[in-house]
């Protein structure tokens, strides 16, 4: 079995550019997915099992939740939405890199089934400038943005919870800083075991 | 303080070109330092205090030595040769990357010392590869190869107590692949913890 594949959970307070740089970090590497969400809820016209999300009957979701094989999941109205292990372990043993963008209160249970995984915290530069953020994208109104303020704030206090901190003051520093890590990743001792027993072997 | 700084601990068999590797990383890095030796042999002319190695006496190694203060140390003849953790733990203080080349039996030392010590350990291709390079050099007896072949056997299978592995078949990219680790261990949490204290005290 091939064991070099690299486990990446992202998280960040709302406002962090998570998602936009994680699209520049798949855009920059060759044999990095993030991981497919599944759920309960019906397909939608021009949806793809598998590529939106699995689609799945509520019995087979809970089931899932029962064998602790949800690494996350949350239920919006009747329906479940979460991150199901099997296809990250698949693509694990393929040598992929697997990159889940979750809440900052999931990550403990993803290293809880894959020890090995590698837990990103993305921060602001200040509390200031996520403030300036999330107000320059006009999509909240100021309840809103001062809830997420305060989500935020508890949050980061969570962050000492991670194994790196990647700060996101210029976008394009912060997906260099991901891709690093990545790279060192696959220098660790567990995931160079193969190549390891392969000199020793032949010694 | 600042916490910063960034200790490497490098280890290889010998013929694994970690000397080489090292001279390059240091080339192309403008904060990492490579740790200066103590000793209690006499200063030849020409060499610098501080620079060639820190020149003591006798009985200030053995202080040292008592105090748990050499990260390793040799007596060859009636002198002794060592590392002090003094100066280094000054670098890291300082925000500097120290690189440490060791043998394989003293980077457990390092770590007890130094518990964030990121210890990379610098394989060869293969061992038939390992064998051609230390015949290339000309430099060794074929009793003499044997014996370092022996000894690399050995060490090879204490690979795995270290954090890294950096596989030297191309030389720059064993480069590269030291620098990246440099750089990731920089974003780990313990090292960004300024930053993300700064962050949180003005929310």
């Amino acid at each position: 079995m091939n064991n070099n594949g690299v486990l990446v959970v992202v998280s960040a307070p709302s406002g962090c550019g998570k998602d936009t740089i994680i699209a520049e970090v798949l855009k920059k590497t060759d044999d990095a997915f993030v991981s497919v969400s599944m759920t309960t809820r019906a397909m939608r016209p021009g949806e793809k099992e598998g590529v939106n999300y699995y689609f799945v009957s509520q019995t087979e979701f809970e089931e899932k939740i029962d064998q602790g094989e949800m690494l996350e999941y949350a239920r919006y109205g009747s329906n479940y939405y979460g991150t199901p292990a099997g296809p990250v372990r698949k693509l694990l043993s393929e040598g992929k890199t697997v990159i889940l963008i979750i809440e900052v209160q999931g990550a403990g249970n993803v290293k809880r089934l894959f020890p090995d995984a590698c837990a990103i915290f993305i921060i602001p530069p200040s509390f200031e400038i996520l403030e300036k953020r999330l107000r320059g994208r006009g999509t909240d109104d100021n309840d809103s943005i001062i809830k997420r303020l305060e989500i935020a704030k508890d949050e980061l206090a969570r962050a000492v919870e991670f194994d790196y901190i990647v700060e996101n003051d210029v976008l394009e520093e912060a997906v260099e800083d991901i891709i690093t890590i990545i790279k060192a990743e696959k220098l660790k001792t567990n995931k160079m075991k193969n190549k390891l027993s392969e000199v020793i072997n032949n010694a």
